[in-house]
C-alpha cells in the first residue's frame, strides 16, 4: 500500500504543481492565502497513512542554546549523529531484529507486507534493485533494518522521479559497494534544465565500528560494550541536496538514516535521525510557511513538540558560526531518536520521508519561470559558497565521511554545488532583497 | 639596503618578464633551456643578500610517512603551526627582545638600520603604514618582532606591486584592528585583467593564547608555563593566494609567520614558519623546474637539508586525503624553526620571502597571452574546487582562524578562489592534458 500511497504523492503533486503553474500564468503572481489552500490539498494527498500516529512523550527536550552550531542531546534519546553513507562495519544486517536494549516494540505488526505492499513489487519501482539482495530481505522481512531500507528506497525513487518530471532530465543512477561491507545507489542530475546538480543518494552500509568512531559515540553519551573490542554496527539512510539553476528556485536538503550497534552480549541499540532544510537565495514568505507547515503537520501527528524542538535544532544546526549565518531558512532536524519504540520512531521517520515531494516540489514548479538578473544569479553564486563553507567546514556527516575509510566521495560530496562563487567583502546594500534574506538568516525566526 | 634589494628584485622581475613576454610573442614558444637560461639571471638579480648565509645544522629532519597529511617535526625545532592572522593575544609586542629560551643570538647584529635601512624610509613603500605605530617600532627596533614586521610588510608590497604591474589593476587595501590586540592589512585585488582574485595579507597579533591553542601547542610537544594560566604570545605574517583567470597561469601561495610566546618566567619560545607553493592546471616541466630551483637556491644558503626535507614537508601538507591527491606540485614548507639560531632563522625566512616575485613573477609573464578553451576553463574550475576542499577541511590556519574568536573572516577565507567547480564523478580521460596533471598530483615527483 505504500508504493500505491508514494504513487499517488507523487502524482498529487505533480498534478497540484500544474495546477500552481497554470494558475500562476493565467494570473501572474499567486496571492498567499489562495497558495496555502494549494498547499493544504496537497498536503491530504500527501499524508496518506501506512500506519497510525498516537504516541505521546511525556517531558521535553533541553535545546542547548549556549553553543549555536553544537547539537544537545535531548530525552527523546542518546547517542551520535551518524550519517548514512558514512561509517564502519560486519554482519549486524544478517542478525535480523531481536533484544533490542531500549525499545519495547509496543506495537508489532504482525503483517508488515499488508501494512507496506508485497516487497519483489515495492522494488520495481526504485530507481536499482536494494543494496541488500531481495532474498535477504524476503527471509528477513519484519526486520527493522529491511522496513527501513525499502523506505530509503522508496523515498528515493519518489523524490527522483518527482524531479526528473519537472526538469525533464534523467538521473544517471550508480550503484556501488563498500569493501567494508555494505554500498549505495547514488543517483545524480547534473546540468539538467531546471537543476544545476541534484543528488539522492542511498547506502546501507555495515562492519566494526572504528575506534574513532566508537570514541566519538561514547564521548557523546553511548554506553558501549564490544567483544574482544569489535563493535558489530549497521547504518542505512537517504539523502539529497538538490540545487536549481534559477535563483528563485531554493536548494533543498533532506536526510533520513537508521543506525544499529550490536553489543557483545547480543543486545542491539538503535536509533534514527534526519531532517528536511530548505535554503532559499530570496525570501518567499509563502514558499518559508508552505513548507514549515508542511513539516509540521507531519511532525504534529506523532508529538505536539517535535515540531518546535527540531525546528529549533534545525536553525541550532545549520549555523556557520564563522559567518554568524544560518545556512538557509531551516525546516526539522533531529537525531538518536529510539523512544518511546522502535515501532512508533519508524512510522515518525516514514511520515517525515513522505513529506519530501510535498514540501518542496510545489515551490519549485511555482518558480519554474521565473525571470531573473545576472546579479540575482550572483547573489546565489555567493549563497552557494556559503553552502560550500558549512558542509566542508561543519556538516559532521561529511566530515565523518571524509576521515572513513572506505568511504565513496563522490556520494559524500555529491551536496556540494555545481558552482560556487566567493567575493571579498561582498554586504549586500541595506534595503535590498539581498540584505533582507541576510538578516533572517542572521537571525532565524518562526515562518508559521 | 633591503628595500633597495627589492626594488632591484622588482625591477628585475620585470625587466626580465618583459623580456620573457617579448622572447615568447617573438619565437613562439620559448625551448626550455633558453627560458631556464633567463630564469637564471633572474635568480642573479634576486638573490642581492641582506645578511650573510652560511651556518650548518648538524643531524637530518625525520619525516611521517605513515600519515600523508599530516606534519611530523622534525629537528630543525618544536612546537606548533600557527598561521599569522589566526591568533589569540597581550603585551608581548611591546616587552621588546630578550631571554629567548632556545636561541643564543650567536650573531647579533649590532648595526641593523645599517643592513635594513632606515625605517621610516622603508615604510614609504608599504602598501600602508605598518600595522604597530611607527614610533613603537623606533624604540623597540632590534627586536625580532619589530624586523619581522618590516619584512612582511615589505614582502607584502613587493609582491603587490608586481601583481600590479603585470593586471594593470589596483589592489584594495584594507587595513583593520582586532579588538583582543594587533590588526592587519589586507590587499586583495578581485576580477583584475590577469587575477580572477589576488590577495596578499599582513597580520600582526596578540595576546593571551586561547586555552585551545594552548592545548594545540602542548599536544605537540611544547612545554609551556603560563602566569595564573596567561601565557602571552604574538604571531605575525604575511600570506597571499593568487588565483589567475588564464588556466596556464597557476596559482600560487606563500605564509611565511613568526610566533612568540613568554613564559612565567619571563622568557620566550618563539618559531618561524612558513611556504611557497604553486598549483597548477596544466603540468610545464619548465615552469615547475623555475619554481623550484629557486625555491633551492634559497634553501641552499642556508642548509643543504632545508629544500629536500621542506620539499617533502610541503607535499605532505598540502596532501588532499579525501581524493588522494596533493593540492598542487609543492614547493617548500616548514615550521617551528627555531635553530640554530633566531638570526640565522630570520635570515632563512628573509631570504624565503625574497624568492616570491621570482619564483611566480616569470611564470605569469610567460603564459599572459596563452590562449585557452572553454574545456581548459572548465577543468581550472573543477581544480578550484579541490583547492576549496583543501584549505577548508584541512588547512590547519583556515580552521584555526574559523574557530577563534576576533578573527577576521574575510582575511582568512580570501584564499578562496572567485568561483569553483564540483563536478560529479569528474574523471579526465586517459592520455589527455588533464589526467597528466592527475597522475602527478596523486604521485609527487622530484622537479629538478
Amino acid at each position: 500500500m505504500t508504493s500505491v500511497a508514494l504513487y499517488t504523492i507523487n502524482n498529487s503533486a505533480r498534478s497540484i504543481a500544474r495546477l500552481c503553474r497554470a494558475s500562476r500564468s493565467a494570473h501572474g503572481t499567486a496571492d498567499f492565502h489562495s497558495s496555502v489552500a494549494r498547499y493544504s490539498t496537497l498536503r491530504k494527498c500527501a499524508f496518506l497513512p501506512g500506519g497510525k500516529w498516537s504516541f505521546i512523550i511525556a517531558g521535553t527536550r533541553q535545546m542547548s542554546q549556549a553553543s549555536p552550531g553544537r547539537i544537545s542531546l535531548g530525552r527523546y534519546g542518546k547517542g551520535v549523529f551518524l550519517v548514512a553513507g558514512a561509517a564502519a562495519v560486519t554482519g549486524v544486517l544478517a542478525a535480523g531484529v531481536s533484544h533490542f536494549q531500549r525499545a519495547e516494540m509496543a506495537t508489532k505488526i504482525s503483517k508488515i507486507e499488508e501494512v507496506e505492499g508485497d516487497m519483489r513489487e515495492r522494488c520495481k519501482s526504485f530507481m536499482s534493485p536494494p543494496v541488500t539482495d531481495i532474498k535477504v530481505l524476503e527471509q528477513r522481512k519484519d526486520a527493522m533494518s529491511t522496513r527501513m531500507e525499502m523506505l530509503i528506497m522508496e523515498t528515493q525513487a519518489a523524490f527522483c522521479k518527482a524531479l526528473e518530471e519537472v526538469d525533464g532530465g534523467t538521473f544517471k543512477v550508480d550503484s556501488w559497494t563498500r569493501k567494508e561491507g555494505g554500498g549505495g545507489i547514488s543517483c545524480v542530475m547534473q546540468d539538467g534544465k531546471v537543476f544545476e546538480k541534484a543528488g539522492v543518494n542511498v547506502s546501507v552500509v555495515f562492519g566494526n565500528l572504528t575506534e574513532e568512531a566508537a570514541r566519538q559515540m561514547r564521548s557523546r553519551g553511548k554506553v558501549l560494550k564490544g567483544k574482544d573490542g569489535k563493535l558489530p554496527f549497521c547504518a542505512m539512510g537517504v539523502s539529497s541536496v538538490i540545487h536549481p539553476k534559477n535563483p528563485h528556485i531554493p536548494t533543498v536538503h533532506f536526510n533520513y538514516r537508521y543506525f544499529e550497534i550490536e553489543e557483545a552480549d547480543g543486545t542491539k541499540q538503535w536509533w534514527f535521525g534526519g531532517g528536511t532544510d530548505l535554503t532559499p537565495v530570496y525570501i518567499d514568505l509563502e514558499d518559508a510557511a508552505h513548507f514549515h507547515k508542511t513539516l509540521k503537520k507531519a511532525c504534529d501527528k506523532h508529538h505536539p513538540k517535535f515540531y518546535p524542538d527540531f525546528k529549533k535544532w534545525c536553525d541550532n544546526y545549520f549555523y556557520i558560526r564563522h559567518r554568524g549565518e544560518t545556512r538557509g531558512i531551516g525546516g526539522i532536524f533531529f537525531d538518536d531518536l529510539d523512544s518511546p519504540n522502535q515501532e512508533e520512531a519508524f512510522n515518525f521517520v516514514k511520515s517525515c520521508a513522505k513529506t519530501v515531494v510535498p514540501c518542496y516540489l510545489p515551490i519549485v514548479y511555482k518558480h519554474l519561470n521565473d525571470s531573473f538578473t545576472p546579479e540575482e544569479k550572483d547573489w546565489q553564486q555567493v549563497r552557494r559558497g556559503r553552502y560550500v563553507e558549512f558542509n566542508l567546514v561543519y556538516d559532521r556527516g561529511v566530515k565523518f565521511g571524509l576521515a572513513t575509510p572506505g568511504s565513496r566521495i563522490e556520494s559524500i560530496l555529491m551536496s556540494l554545488p555545481l558552482t560556487a562563487r566567493w567575493e571579498y567583502m561582498h554586504e549586500p546594500k541595506k534595503g535590498t532583497k539581498e540584505a533582507e534574506i541576510l538578516e533572517v538568516l542572521r537571525n532565524p525566526k518562526e515562518w508559521i
